[in-house]
């Protein structure tokens, strides 16, 4: 399978009052992960969009197993176990602290979408053909 | 069941350059949905955190059916489908337009928490007698 | 002077664990002011977009004097002290809670923007037309 | 004077529908580059926390030249033209896109305050110390 990492410094804007990474927070870290592993495949998200496509979320999961705080450095560990088909792409991830310690997982399922018609298509070909090797 | 209706503004804040509100957004408005419906019932989640009791988010899911939009005037429907026992509570979450076509339904499960100890405790009795007549 | 005021529920998202609502988060909280002040004049933003013009921000200000909280129902008055006229105008606000204390004061330049040329354009005559009885 | 640059790459989250980072999230990117300052100075300010100090904003304000977009690779420059003294300190901003176009200058006035009794306090001395041979 294909997976990449991603560290990022937990913001004050990011806390609420209960001193924890606000829940719905979570969400723009996966967005990160997301971006950061297209890119380590050679893959550019805001290309993409230029030439037509875009990647709005279907659905998301989220688990909140302990709390990220302020000024932690968090590590996004972002895996696509299944090779992608079809017009769909399922992204897992698992974000972690400093000492290692599992805090979140969570998933999105994303479509592919032509900007023009407002429709599923199939993920395009040159994004398949970077994730080729990761997959027997 | 339990269940109540929030209205919510999208504001221009919340929008993303897909012209969509961002999808970690939901996570807020789910929020004011729970605090409202909290309200609605007399039980204020403000002062059950200066009592010393939290409610921290263990777990989320959302299904993203129609963006929504700027401006949109928002219905979120909140429902407690089962009578709340144990640590645990589940929300339910319909997002509506104006045109009451359903934009997203989603669900968190929250865990009643003492903030001095940090550990699970049960739904305090006051909210439970609140919620007592609307379940047979 | 043409002046509104709008009413907005700080929410869990948007405080830090200051316990206090974010400093940044004050520009979207006059963004809705602004949005409703428009609204109550006869104006949409959403639709004055839609006809091709926007309105950037040029340049925000903004003092703290006494921090909103979680829950807080604010009172956001928003001011047109000067009839507009040229390209630019001048939003200034004041933020109160239910004590009517003062707690934040702020005021925003914006420009109006013809968005297929991305250039400055006079405030549209129809706006002016709105707000020309509150000013002698 | 005391300087330091930190890069910053816009969220997709941070965009709305003008395809501009919203006005409101500069706010959290001069956060950003005040604790990388501050932490390249050998000054933790979740420890400060930690030691009873906090220090909330009093002022902020901003310019916005140009657009920052989804996707950029922001450097924000964060100056403090002035050897702080007495319990205030005023920070200075400006964002650079990768071609190194200023988009935006800001500052944020900040007050040192004991947690504890809530009033102002004159600046620590172990960060006048860390400062000190920035300014003669």
């Amino acid at each position: 399978m294909y997976q990449n990492e991603v560290q990022i410094r937990v913001r004050y804007a990011e806390t609420d009052q209960m001193g924890y990474v606000y829940y719905g927070n979570f969400a723009a870290y996966y967005e990160v992960a997301r971006t950061e592993a297209f890119r380590s495949l050679g893959i550019n998200y805001k290309e993409m969009e230029k030439e037509g496509v875009m990647m709005p979320v279907l659905e998301m999961r989220t688990k909140y197993m302990r709390p990220a705080r302020y000024d932690d450095l968090l590590t996004i560990k972002m895996m696509l176990k299944n090779k992608p088909s079809g017009a769909r792409i399922l992204f897992e991830y698992e974000v972690y602290n400093e000492a290692r310690q599992l805090l979140n997982i969570g998933e999105t399922t994303m479509v592919f979408v032509d900007m023009q018609t407002s429709r599923p298509i199939a993920i395009p070909d040159y994004i398949i053909n970077k994730l080729e090797s990761y997959y027997h």
